[in-house]
């Protein structure tokens, strides 16, 4: 058994300390965009989207608070890396929130599928709830799907969209990487070693490409 | 057994189209609001109690669905009025957020309990539930008293801004009253008559006034 197979409560706490700084953020953006929505029912589609981030935000801190840290002092050296993901990735369009949101969700859940196996079980337990309860961004893909149907010119705008939504996360995530040591060691001691981390990388792209191919966009 | 006894689907479709866009705009400033918190735990609480609305919101839309009514079209009537509330309402200090929501969370809870006597019973289990789960406004109780608790200053400037609150409630409750006469008599039907909604306007100040109290502003 590695030091990696029981990581400690530390980089478990800068696990949940990133991924709760995740919810909030989405949260407070995505509710800023439902704002751009072109009528009611849009508008709280979004906002639905964003209230259900803060059920996995209230269950990700309480975790925080069991493993006897503190979810501000957890959340606190992750805050510049997600908000300057946000800042570079801020919607100017109801089309690029749509795009944001869908891309945005689909990443996130993907990533707490893989690190739902490097994690104790009660950590486990807590990241599969929140995978299941995501709310549907359903009403993203076909409201993407009508925008584009006759705009060639906006579907390859939002295909572009698209690629840099992902690679500001790559190099937001790459960030958080290099800044914190024992979150960096827990993912690739996870991973096995620095080949898995690859294959870890390589699944979450191919899984990002599915779906803009689903929502109706290119890679 | 009188008309108000069993009230007209279009009377409960209004309060419910009323009661909803409350909700959505509520989530919707709230939310933004959260951003004046001045730190991560508070930012929390608020944005918690916005997300809150958003599943009232739902059940108060799928109830107009259910009695064969359109959500936006019910909504609709009643955007200018709440929104008119919230522009002359509009916090500039996190004092004055925390003070809004409260007093706006009481006030709505205050209305709902209210108007659960008006209607059938499948809508009153639903405004029922929606009052059980409100998230406690209670950390704003707290914060407030932390924030006046050596400024009396402050103290007096936030009990002006409740009054204020309370004031462009009733102006745009009366606007709306004047203006979608079913709901008006949906309103004076379940109240009895127009002593019966005087007493009622008379419950909710005195509960208002309590509240004041409890935050520890004068009113």
């Amino acid at each position: 058994m590695t030091a990696a197979d029981q990581p400690e409560a530390a980089a478990i706490i800068d696990l949940l300390g990133v991924l709760a700084y995740g919810e909030l953020s989405a949260f407070d953006r995505m509710s800023a965009d439902a704002r751009m929505a072109p009528n009611l029912e849009l508008r709280a589609a979004m906002s639905q989207l964003a209230a259900v981030e803060m059920g996995h935000y209230r269950r990700l801190t309480d975790r925080i608070h069991e493993l006897g840290g503190d979810p501000q002092q957890a959340m606190a050296p992750f805050i510049e890396a997600v908000e300057t993901f946000h800042a570079r990735t801020d919607p100017s369009t109801w089309g690029e929130a749509l795009v944001k949101a869908f891309v945005g969700d689909g990443l996130a859940a993907d990533f707490y599928t893989e690190v739902a196996q490097f994690v104790d079980p009660e950590t486990r337990g807590l990241v599969i709830d929140a995978l299941a309860d995501t709310a549907s961004a359903d009403f993203a893909v076909r409201e993407v799907a009508t925008l584009i149907s006759n705009d060639a010119t906006l579907a390859s705008r939002l295909s572009l969209w698209g690629r840099r939504l992902v690679g500001e996360a790559i190099s937001q995530s790459q960030r958080v990487a290099a800044e914190r040591d024992a979150l960096a060691m827990l993912i690739v001691g996870g991973a096995g070693d620095l080949q898995g981390i690859a294959a870890l990388i390589d699944r979450i792209t191919k899984r990002h490409t599915e779906r803009m191919t689903e929502i109706g966009l290119s890679n």
